[in-house]
């Protein structure tokens, strides 16, 4: 990884959550980049293609696995983010899980149960679209949302919000000491951009599909909203767990932001195709004696 | 629960770990109860029986579950326990999974991750017959069991065994507040009673399939199997998620202090059937005039 990308992603990447504030962190940042459409384009196909480099060896290697959480709030971008992001990625090696409304038979398990069955396997990189920190989120800003989960009454106290998110902590600091690198992206979009965009669904109408009356009732709860994803960065953010808090008003720079992390994360791994042992090139050219009959 | 039984539970459940030793607990202890064959079978049936009522009182409220895990070296009596416990609680609300080796997919992914897929649902009672805890014990007695994980090398270090029990005890928590009644079972067989039970497997032809000769090779292992058990109650015993550890020498009181341990952790829930609200009870009467006609 070049110098300049690094002390650019270091500038989003939040290792210790302690003292986090939101209000530090401009949406319509750009790191100081004054790219043109074709320039942002070149950069981010150069990130696609050491994405899809390293892909190919970690699916070789089969040891580590890397889970990618996407969050944020609607209209950021994160459906966009993952398009172009991970088009160009081997699909056999990396798949997306999007996260709605829990079924009646997940309501029937702890909060964890349904993201833990769509956990990437060994060599593969998974997409969580929204994840168990929803539990913190949309469960925290509507009272409603925690009622139907059915917990027994007792099991609800003042303190389940810390309670949440020691136990999300707890269980990331789990995964990675069994492989799975954790990567968390906050699309941090500002409420004006959100209105551009929710206008813009409207009036185009190959857009039209996306806009939901709903999302704009939700923007009524932004503060909360803010809040709860502070305190969900502050409690969760670690060396091995990070956070990015990616500027999101400025699509083109989000994606480079995202694909610069996952980079530079699987860059750290030291990954290689695995090594032929003596034994194993003595077999090799054994079957090649034998096919050439 | 009554004072005797409650005395005599507590004899055997650890609720803190700290200075546990496992030689402070005689596999042949009886707590001083004295029954012939009769009088077992009979304190037997009334704890079914309780378990029963309960367990449909779990299931129509559908907001706690309960998680029994057992652990004993081979012959202890997991499986006549399970048997004789949980005959006469409707299988409909009592799930038993027993895990073995695990699958070349289960191998792709942390530890976990096969277990929490068989998690009870609300309402439910999981019988986990074997568990998270082989992690902490037959990987640790048998390195060529963790080296077969394929864990990225530089994550197996010195600390590997307190961190997994970290991760074991930081789940069982999150469970407990997720409203699932963890309750763990070590059933304590001697090593001398060990052998008369192998032997005895293969002297009786009904009991010829129940014996396998890898189990007594696992025989000259049982320090190192104790000293695990040992490590693995210390670590993660406490009030929400107890050990029991309970004398095994003598079939017919193991399965009176297992019966006796969910008993008690069910009578704790203050269960009942859901109560109708007025609404409800204006419902129920309305439709009560409709099939009168």
């Amino acid at each position: 990884m070049d110098k300049p990308t690094e002390k650019l992603l270091r500038r989003f990447r939040v290792e210790a959550g302690k003292g986090f504030r939101l209000r530090d962190h401009a949406p319509d940042d750009t790191g100081g980049l004054d790219l043109d459409k074709d320039g942002a384009a070149e950069q981010l196909q150069r990130g696609v293609q050491y994405l899809s480099t390293q892909q190919d060896m970690l699916y070789a290697q089969d040891r580590w696995s890397v889970l990618c959480i996407f969050q944020a709030m609607d209209a950021a971008g994160k459906d966009g983010a993952i398009k172009h992001v991970f088009s160009g990625v081997n699909p056999q090696g990396c798949h997306v899980a999007a996260f709605k409304a829990p079924s009646a038979t997940e309501l029937d398990h702890d909060f964890l149960w349904r993201h833990v069955a769509a956990l990437p396997q060994r060599g593969q990189i998974g997409i969580h679209n929204r994840s168990w920190y929803e539990e913190v989120l949309v469960a925290r800003v509507h009272p409603s949302v925690l009622a139907n989960q059915k917990l027994p009454p007792r099991l609800v106290g003042k303190r389940i919000w810390d309670e949440r998110l020691e136990d999300i902590a707890a269980f990331e600091r789990y995964l990675t000491r069994q492989g799975v690198v954790v990567l968390k992206f906050f699309l941090n979009v500002s409420r004006e951009e959100q209105r551009k965009r929710f206008l813009s669904r409207i009036e185009e109408p190959e857009k039209n599909w996306k806009f939901s009356a709903a999302d704009v009732g939700e923007r009524a709860h932004w503060d909360a909203y803010q809040d709860a994803y502070e305190q969900a960065i502050r409690a969760t953010a670690t060396e091995q767990a990070p956070w990015y808090v990616v500027p999101a008003d400025r699509k083109w720079f989000t994606r480079l932001v995202v694909v610069a992390a996952i980079g530079r994360a699987m860059e750290g791994l030291g990954l290689h195709y695995p090594e032929v042992t003596p034994a194993q090139r003595a077999a090799l050219m054994q079957a090649k004696e034998a096919l050439a009959g």
